[in-house]
């Protein structure tokens, strides 16, 4: 069997920068590699190869995902943190992210970066960082998720959708914000706007006033939708999204309230969050839909985001998609970084 | 050669789970790739899968041994701390126990934890703790030392003095306390207990009033020892115990008196340790013992539980033991997460 | 091909230690693995074997080439820090560096060492460490930079620089110190005047006053000039050292005054390296040299230590010189502590 060399070299910072056809080409080859797990002959494609890790925030799923995919495909990944990087910064000597890509690209096979809200002065700062980081590397640059989005998360949500559901086009999904003491980023919820839309979904978007997401993410989903021929509806009703739908998936997240005066105000976040506790996905929710799937990225914070009985019922298929992190980053870093 | 696959899936939490034939597997396996450590059958039966050791605590020679394991059978160990976790705690928002270990069960062919004193609110809990990873987990739990057991330390020491004296039945250890600035857990020298009963071995266990060690251990080491026709004599004589043993064991532990109010006292134990300056391990002592050999399970606080003399003398096997560590653990890993 | 085994078990603490033609192998196959970097005839050498970095100091480059080197030799680096040791200290108790020593030789192929100026009372205090776990170990010590040396860097510089001008006699070579807000080791700079000096180049040395380095070092230096037959300079002169000099080396480095008290006054040595703004290498004083190299160990302190116009021009090798610390590494490491 014979693998396309055409990924080589890509940098992923989101899905929606990738041709829908090379989206395919992963899930395909993460299917494969679900199937075939020890014993795929791309499993040799990273073989002595080391992968960076640079974690600005900590992570559980994210890295343990990456090192495990990188340990299945022969290789090695390395956990960096900033404190380990001496980087320059406005008050500190220390190396440019210039220096710092251009050695790293001699080092390693490829550069996965993480960054989140509370590490950035405002939103868009680590979706920028990520985007510097690929001018300089000549290595393929991945996001383990930052500010903007979380491509492997969406392509692992799609897999797991598809695993159930085969052919999406056409298909419906719920996305609804869930209420907690919690100020989740929106990388998640707004990759999976854009690959659902990408996949022929209609899409219902749901949440509580003043819980806007970026007005750029929303715009492009609308435009991907109008491509399919699918609608796109906003919803502040608690229950409506719900209706005749195929896949529902709440979770958390932050309002574009979130920063001030350069940066996060987590707490008063939090405090907003908890008031709106009608917002959980539960039984009777869910009675409204087509006997829809239920996907969560987790963590989940069970009670809030999510009733025990859905997160644990039969439709839950939030151990699938986790898993299949693990596939989807497989392929991609095989195809992108791996020799084969 | 066949390998036995009887023990695959086994979880490891103490010794005494398992029967007698299944120790002596582990420690024939081990035997075996001590002596061809880079070249065993069983070498690749671990080859790009990973393993989870999550400390809760962390350790030095566990850490190690456990890492070289995973290496040396071609798989790779993945470094896991709780801030990294995000896991529910009364307070916090956070993952399940039941959500992690099912999501990990996805990722990795096994899963050590270590939990120890400080990070618990009371004995036992460290031990409650790996139980639940148990109910949940599909792949197997080793315990990489909690409050109450220790079962790879248990296996390194026995094999150490097999390697030695041979067969065990009917010989003599002395299990001894020992003073210093320490408060340590009762985790190895319990498990010491039962893998020296199970074995056949008399044991005599001294140390000064206020030390006892946890009433069903005693009462299962009692049982083990019947079941040998073996006498098990506990002493709070500084002296007695060594008369006529093969072997001695002497090691600082904490009294039953180190939890109040829900935490672990430290500093009010550690002043308590030091008023026993008596109870140490010298030659003087060592010369009523049947030239036994001289074990610990390391790091030693040398000058206190045992002076430089005996520790570095001709009859002393810890470096052995400490070595024997890494292929007891290779041969647990091996049969029990391997692929053969 | 048949590779040497003249040097297995072999320290490197300073190349000082080692015999020119030693270093010479160590260059020449570090030259064939960056040439052949993932099908070498020894990149299995250290298949399933596992190499300890212990960083009593924290690291970028160091910890990123070193793991890599492991890995790409079919190995594995483990990370280890002071706090998950437990070694004893003065005030604590603990492991003596005999036992972690000698339980470290069992477990690995090697042990790379790195400790820096904040880390220890006075300077020669690291030195002595490395040299304290050589007597009791078994396996190869390599310095991954200490207060003294660093043996790997020397190295790289060296290769770097033999790259780009082949035949490295009679070359003349400049070690120029540079202002910033730093107080840099001695360590990379000392190396790479005995390395210098080994291979043949006349030095110019230039300092502000109060700039001295270690005396031994300086003595070391001006004998293995000597036996080369070229020149040692040093000045307190700005300019004259670029003078028709065909490599520059542009640093910062603390003043011998930095340490008081048994410890480092980091505050006031960053405050006095302010004041010399005039030491700075730029294009203007590399009009001075005959088209001169520039290196430097990175990270760089760029408007300070050097301009961006010179570390970012043509004749820069900084980058090369990073990439070459990888291919030392294997090829010490494969030598040392390798099979095959």
């Amino acid at each position: 069997m014979t693998y396309t060399k055409s990924l080589q070299g890509k940098h992923l910072i989101t899905t929606q920068d990738w041709e829908k056809e090379e989206l395919d080409i992963i899930l395909k080859l993460a299917k494969e590699m679900k199937e075939n797990r020890f014993h795929h002959p791309l499993n040799k494609s990273l073989e002595n190869k080391s992968f960076f890790m640079f974690f600005y925030n900590p992570s559980v799923r994210t890295r343990q995902s990456f090192e495990i995919a990188a340990t299945e495909l022969g290789g090695h990944a390395l956990f960096l943190e900033p404190k380990s990087m001496r980087l320059k910064t406005a008050t500190t000597a220390g190396e440019t992210i210039e220096d710092a890509a251009i050695v790293m690209s001699r080092y390693a096979c490829g550069l996965g970066i993480r960054i989140l809200e509370d590490k950035i002065p405002h939103y868009g700062a680590g979706e920028d960082l990520l985007r510097e980081y690929a001018q300089y590397s000549t290595i393929p640059i991945v996001s383990m998720a930052h500010d903007k989005y979380h491509p492997c998360q969406g392509l692992a949500d799609i897999m797991g959708i598809q695993g159930h559901l085969g052919e999406l086009k056409g298909k419906k999904t719920l996305l609804t914000w869930g209420h907690g003491a919690l100020a989740r980023s929106w990388c998640s919820v707004q990759e999976y706007l854009l690959m659902a839309s990408r996949y022929g979904m209609s899409i219902n978007l749901a949440y509580p006033e003043g819980y806007d997401l970026d007005p750029q993410v929303i715009e492009q989903t609308k435009k991907n939708c109008d491509q399919n021929s699918q609608e796109f509806n906003i919803t502040n009703d608690v229950k409506e999204g719900y209706e005749d739908v195929d896949v529902v998936y709440s979770r958390n997240w932050m309002s574009p309230q979130a920063y001030k005066d350069n940066k996060l105000h987590n707490e008063q976040e939090i405090e907003k969050a908890l008031q709106f506790n009608e917002w959980i996905c539960d039984t009777e929710k869910m009675r409204l839909t087509n006997d829809a799937l239920y996907i969560h990225p987790m963590p989940i914070d069970r009670g809030n985001e999510v009733t025990d009985e859905v997160a644990s019922g039969a439709r839950s298929i939030i151990y699938d998609v986790a898993e299949n992190r693990l596939h989807v980053q497989k392929a991609v870093m095989a195809l992108t970084m791996g020799e084969y």
